[in-house]
């Protein structure tokens, strides 16, 4: 079956915002086994997406379509659509009911020209946005099957997973396969040192095949196995797998969709220990990543900011003349600032950051100079970071650097050189 | 003149990479004034290559191919350009030789295989590839000016910079022009709001164009001109952006690429007031916004995030019978906290959150029910918001909200219903 993406907005054009939301079909469309030949960006306009709905539905099984569906008058994907089948749009009361209760839950009036998101081409179906409020649409056009998504990710991502992908695997003529992906999530090694860790593995890897895939400093292999069933394909990938953890060891610290926050949060909750945070130069992101996960407060009591010299002093207790003497981006005063932040808390552990986020060096540390502390009932280390980039990845990848660092203390796991 | 671009390379259809490279060539040629209205991407397949060349040479003045001309097999878009222009293949002695000589400056050996890259379609021009080895191609098809250029950013952007666009702008028929665009953003209202109070102007809207994008709660507003010089197309821009402005009033807060958080710390620094936060739900990432600012030190000082009821007693002041009478998730216990966190940090204006921000309800409180207070120097505010969606997006958009409430405390503007 071959799915083709056409992208709808001028933004996309103008270079305003870049196409991921066609990458991430991709990877999905790739995941499930699907053909995946053609995208397609076209602008806000009417006559160009008609063309591109002629042409896809011309040369393709099925054509998924991203953004144009919102309330205003630039959105037109809906009438392309209509124009591109020949179909009159018309106005669907059961989902016009369904804007006016979403709007009605907020307390708020509904504007008018919110009902345009209840018209659809004759034809074709409401598919249930549960994030957002414009609906997509599912239409059989000739032989291609079209779907209509919103532009927004992560309204847009749920619809392609729970809704499109399944649908597309069930009216698939083709043979029945199921595709199943294992990912390793490591972290502490490069990503060409893990390629070169797995290289043979990646040249002879056809079924299941090795990826390697980098993110705000973690590494991820995904094993990607086809088979007719489920079973058969984690029977291909589990030899795979224990030859990878059998060379990367504790570098990969989780699978799949786990992450260092939850991981570690389960960790604290089975020692019945409690964490908090203190941060200066990330500013909170810690705290933030810990609180991300639902039910973090088993084991998240709370978090100090502290910015400025003196509320490092008043807020935390580190000692004035440990930050004249060493620095306030010192492994010294991190240390200082995991301890009082235990203290203050009343926390079993803390994770302290300080350091220079950039553009300019701080208190004589040049920029991406960043330290990381971590308390624990069974002591205090710290470790000094050098962090290339820009402000926002050097916060991004301490932030992370810092989690891992804090589950490898829980954990006793040495933090190495 | 229209000008389409064409990415080639299945690791783009796969989703290992996003086609940022469409974006880059976008933004160059907005700001050449040259018209942008198809991005395409295709895998490495001769004849899907060669089926993309012929359509865009059928409806564009120009055509920007990127990647496939890379030494190995599976690059292709030279075979391709020569069979969708029935034109044959040439061995280039001149470039051969280049190649040779560029491998034996560094040397080493050349593979013989890199002596396709030699190969051009007859009739088609070398073009230089300063910071690589793969030239790029300039060819007249039709009516059509064909190029094609490496796939790697850094080789191809200047060759767009240094040869297609001024070749594009010296062969083009029309009179020179450049684009500009204003971003308006808006806060407050939804875009369906925002697209009926300028729906007049939208309709009517030529030069320059009006467009609407929502982004995390913002909506902005684009005003793109088109004109003979950059003053004129201000000039078009300025009368349209008046009327905006008059209709929107406050909602509009900042243009371009300025936020809200960039913006309190200017209106903070300013008044020579000092800002901190006392979090909850949000975890710290009301102060990780801020934080993300450089400079944001003349104005923050810290954050206290208090998770649990014990920590907001203890580290904020909040008096437990306040929580236990109004519940954490109070307008109560929000205002408490700013007060406290005002008094503990000793800072001007504290923002407060507290809210339950799911998936489950929160001391009594539903999913998406978050408080935000706000001290300052005048007084304390709080405000009780509805927000739809998950965890993750009630966060974030009362992140947002947080934000907008503190500039808006700060800077006198009501807050509204």
């Amino acid at each position: 079956m071959k799915v083709e993406v056409l992208a709808v907005g001028t933004e996309l054009l103008l270079g305003q915002i870049v196409n991921s939301n066609a990458a991430e079909i991709g990877v999905r469309l790739a995941d499930a086994g699907l053909d995946h030949h053609h995208q397609t960006v076209v602008g806000d306009n009417l006559g160009r997406i008609a063309d591109a709905i002629r042409l896809a539905t011309s040369r393709s099984d099925a054509l998924i379509i991203t953004g144009g569906i919102g309330p205003t008058q630039d959105d037109m994907t809906r009438e392309a659509l209509s124009e591109a089948t020949s179909t009159a749009l018309v106005f669907d009361e059961r989902y016009a009911d369904q804007l006016r209760a979403f709007w009605a839950a907020r307390g708020r009036d509904m504007p008018e020209s919110n009902l345009r998101q209840a018209y659809r081409p004759a034809g074709a179906e409401m598919i249930p946005n549960p994030k957002g409020t414009a609906p997509g649409l599912r239409m059989h056009v000739g032989n291609t099957w079209v779907f209509v998504l919103p532009g927004v990710p992560q309204e847009m991502l749920p619809m392609v997973d729970n809704d499109v992908i399944p649908f597309l695997q069930s009216v698939s003529g083709e043979e029945r396969s199921v595709v199943v992906s294992r990912v390793l999530r490591t972290w502490g090694e490069s990503e060409s040192k893990i390629g070169e860790l797995l290289g043979d593995l990646y040249d002879a890897s056809l079924n299941p095949t090795v990826a390697f895939l980098a993110s705000a400093g973690e590494i991820k292999v995904r094993l990607t196995a086809k088979a007719a069933t489920e079973g058969d394909a984690r029977g291909l990938i589990e030899p795979v797998e224990a030859e990878v953890r059998a060379r990367l060891g504790t570098r990969v610290f989780a699978t799949d969709a786990d992450s260092v926050e939850a991981q570690l949060i389960r960790e604290l909750v089975a020692r019945k220990w409690t964490i908090g945070t203190a941060e200066s130069a990330t500013g909170g992101m810690v705290a933030a990543r810990i609180t991300a996960i639902p039910g973090a407060s088993a084991a998240f009591r709370g978090s100090i900011v502290a910015y400025d010299a003196e509320t490092k002093t008043t807020l935390l207790g580190v000692p004035a003349e440990v930050i004249s003497r060493h620095g306030l981006v010192s492994e010294e005063v991190a240390a200082a600032m995991a301890d009082g932040a235990a203290s203050r808390l009343g926390v079993d552990v803390a994770i302290a950051v300080t350091g220079a986020a950039g553009p300019d060096e701080h208190d004589r540390s040049a920029a991406g100079t960043m330290v990381v502390a971590v308390h624990t009932p069974e002591g205090t280390q710290a470790r000094t970071l050098k962090m290339p980039g820009d402000r926002e990845r050097v916060r991004t990848y301490t932030t992370t650097s810092a989690l891992h660092l804090a589950r490898m203390a829980v954990t006793g796991l040495a933090w190495g050189r």
